[in-house]
């Protein structure tokens, strides 16, 4: 199961945490853009050039020492099919690498729809024959709001090509309460019922550690969610965002794991690629900064839950 | 307001439906494979190559008598970063036929990473100065999921650019339910509450027709849940799927329009590209087949809702 291999990365290298790689053209330094500019002229073909330069940048410091990576799809979208081209090539040079990689897509659609999605990110288009890998991440995010209808085609790609989905449950934003914190007519809370459904459907995808491969987006900003649906659903493996530019500390984000240390991976998306800024260097040093700032950030989350058990 | 252009168009027509291009290659004649895969092989450029073919044959067939297209984004992304460009080629292809485009994409996410997305599929991408349209869609679909912080972004782009989005409310599928039938403590369920979110945001997007820029989807397959919106969202505007194919009748997607046959566009997908089934032609047959069953589907409509009057 896709996740047995995400913990065995983040058991091995003692270091749960995720790079968010979220390139917004502001984070690329001068000298990147200058360059693709040049070649390619200030088009979404050169943006995309300057994105991909620098995914490679940072994974090329950071592989060694962090797990996995989250390209977000929206930075990538941005910039046209050719920002697509290039959230494509990143996911493959990461994979090259030995990264496990997470699509953030927040996906969500239903039956045959929910299977080109899937087909998409996670598993094999058919042409006429050939079997070709479209996108070919290791797990993508996606919304359940639509039921069970829009996540069996997810897992059943899962099962198929070992791979995982995390759901939106309890997000990190301000106002996700709006609508996950209301309260059901039997007490529980939205979101609480959304954990539910993922406990549900992780039941087709069990895993070696006794994480399904069904996992939750938890945010590190709602501490108290955390820790409560971190008891309320114990087979579901969490992806944290809220680490680091968005509030959250390592004592908040230690609520996500269990007692080995396992069950959660943390993200970081803006302390890492603009950590140059917060250390005091040039942006031509972003790539050594990121490096800086992952191992700055596994010794504040591991000074937390301590040693991480297989 | 971009839903007033939508609304124009539909009663310039009077038809208030939108052809929904969700292309599988296997809904693509083999004379338009045949010929793209001797061109660019068996392969995602000759899988897209193929599927924008097909689309613009059906727009140079319809564009007459419809007044919009919902290109579903799953479908492009299943054929990689070449899918998606055939997405971008399809929007643009639509648009300067006069056509208004829905881009059927369910996104969803937070602050700059929401600004992203409606910058992708809405907005104007800045690259050094540069001012791009990445897809330029006219509107989008999005999840509501994670409250404000996610459509307070889109609302931004709609106003500044003339675009709409149309928020998912109670979905067209079986398992809608799971979450969106479920009552809150105040008595409404998750579906009412998303509805009276949509009407607030709304407020900032106010159109000439009683409409605003935030619109919903509610599916035509619960007809009784259609017309309970209708009546406690008044301002606004409905995408309908679940027509033809999903089993929703005329009769049920009644229930969406106001009585001046206003507030609703009704979707159909597969009744149209795969029209040529139903009439008993041959598959080159696909474009006349879905010019008819456009004009097959609007008298149904029309027939139940009478006249179209702004």
């Amino acid at each position: 199961m896709a996740f047995d291999r995400l913990i065995k990365g983040i058991a091995a290298m003692q270091n749960p945490t995720v790079a968010g790689l979220d390139p917004k053209l502001d984070y690329v330094p001068a000298s990147i853009k200058d360059a693709c500019f040049a070649k390619y002229g200030k088009t979404l073909e050169g943006a995309a050039a300057a994105l991909l330069e620098f995914n490679k940048a940072i994974i090329d410091k950071i592989y060694d020492i962090v797990p996995a990576i989250k390209p977000q799809a929206a930075y990538y979208e941005m910039y046209g099919w050719q920002g697509v081209k290039a959230l494509a090539e990143t996911i493959a040079y990461a994979q090259s690498k030995g990264m496990f990689v997470i699509t953030d897509g927040k996906r969500n659609d239903i039956g045959t729809t929910m299977e080109a999605y899937a087909t998409a990110h996670l598993g094999i288009t058919d042409v006429a024959g050939e079997q070709i890998s479209a996108f070919g991440a290791d797990a993508l995010t996606v919304n359940g709001y639509l039921g069970t209808d829009g996540i069996k085609p997810l897992v059943n790609v899962c099962k198929e090509q070992d791979k995982g989905i995390f759901v939106l449950v309890k997000t990190s934003n301000p106002s996700s309460g709006e609508l996950q914190d209301k309260k059901l007519e039997d007490g529980a809370t939205v979101y609480e019922q959304m954990g539910r459904m993922c406990e549900s459907w992780g039941e087709e995808l069990p895993g070696e550690y006794g994480y399904s491969g069904v996992g939750a987006v938890v945010g590190a900003t709602y501490p108290d969610q955390l820790a409560e649906m971190r008891q309320k659903a114990p087979h579901t493996f969490f992806l944290v965002p809220g680490y680091g530019a968005q509030g959250g500390g390592a004592q908040d984000a230690k609520n996500a794991f269990d007692s080995n240390g396992l069950g959660a991976v943390i993200n970081s998306s803006r302390g890492i690629m603009c950590a140059w800024k917060k250390q005091g260097l040039t942006e031509d040093d972003f790539a050594e900064a990121a490096r800086a700032e992952a191992l700055r950030m596994k010794e504040d989350i591991l000074n937390t839950i301590g040693e991480i058990t297989l």
